[in-house]
């Protein structure tokens, strides 16, 4: 409570942000011993608020480098389950994505709904609860670090085609070609995210 | 904060248990709206203390098969990778907790801890700092859902083999190897998870 006072802030205030912190794996507080920051390899690194915090604004190689190798792991089985599994509804949900995702473009925040709605209705297929939460959060962070592409020039490449050759895969029911659709989708989104931080990282000029 | 009020509770006290549940993902609070309960959907389900909401104390079947179903993509690339890049003190730490294991077994609390330090050290291998988050996570919900195996009858197999054989493969810097090895000790623990839980279903007596 000295602390609330050295930060003029409130008590509660101070309780509560406290209450936050520990909830989210930053801070651990005992009695007597009082709040400590825990180490780093505590810290929720797919939490998009965490990440805000631990890198301050400018995405770190390391961690994009880190978050697209377990992309690379887990997307591509991911939809291997879903064409193992995935019915009409979710068929239907994929296609209506993708249609909305070639209409409004990913230049507008419809069509980026769109792209995230087929990459939702694709989890939801797999049936899998734990797989939803996982990709909610690595969907997220990935939000996270590639918000500075759109303060970049927009990306040449169009993104349906490789959409589609997933959505297809899936709908026809063919595992391996899924998951191999998913890996190749997985790796052209690490591919324009580094080029979009190497531009950054050279100052190119921004259009 | 009528709410805190119906429940009897001090007014901070109620706003620090929104602050938690609110950085959990459980709930929204919005000017006006006031405070609503997400869907399920959005819950953090690779939280422990979410989980134990969740499922008011017994493990969820369908969990399990989701938890297992996550694990089994995940970790044999995890052993893949620290096969790739795992040096000399990454293998002296996976040997020290192999060596705890077997002295103390798992029906010791140490015995215990070092199966926790052998895959720690194997995710330290990796060099991946989001998929030690990750495997963090996947190994608290491990731990909630198979508290209850300590209730019933200890579990007859013996797991260093299985650690042993994934051990020597990521020594050897053989990458197939330590895959192939870590995809049966996954297939292993769920084999023997849902034997506890039918034996729990069962009502087998207990020793």
């Amino acid at each position: 409570m000295e602390n609330a006072e050295a930060l003029d802030v409130s008590r509660s205030a101070y309780r509560e942000a406290i209450q936050v912190l520990t909830a989210k794996g930053l801070v651990e507080s005992r009695p007597k011993a009082g709040t400590r920051v825990l180490p780093r390899s505590h810290w929720n690194l797919l939490d998009p608020m965490v990440l805000a915090w631990a890198f301050g604004g400018e995405p770190d190689m390391h961690y994009v480098r880190d978050l697209f190798e377990l992309r690379a792991i887990v997307e591509p089985e991911a939809a291997r389950l879903a064409a193992e599994r995935r019915d009409r509804s979710d068929i239907a949900a994929m296609k209506d994505a993708l249609t909305r995702m070639r209409r409004f473009t990913l230049a507008t925040e419809q069509g980026r709904e769109a792209d995230r709605d087929f990459h939702s209705a694709l989890l939801a297929a797999t049936g899998n609860a734990v797989l939803m939460t996982l990709s909610a959060s690595m969907g997220a962070a990935v939000n996270w670090t590639t918000q500075f592409k759109q303060r970049l020039r927009a990306l040449p490449r169009d993104p349906v085609p490789d959409h589609l050759r997933v959505f297809e895969a899936i709908a026809a029911g063919d595992a391996d070609g899924a998951s191999e659709a998913m890996r190749v989708l997985v790796q052209l989104a690490l591919d324009d995210t580094r080029t979009a931080m190497q531009k950054m990282l050279d100052g190119t000029p921004q259009s």
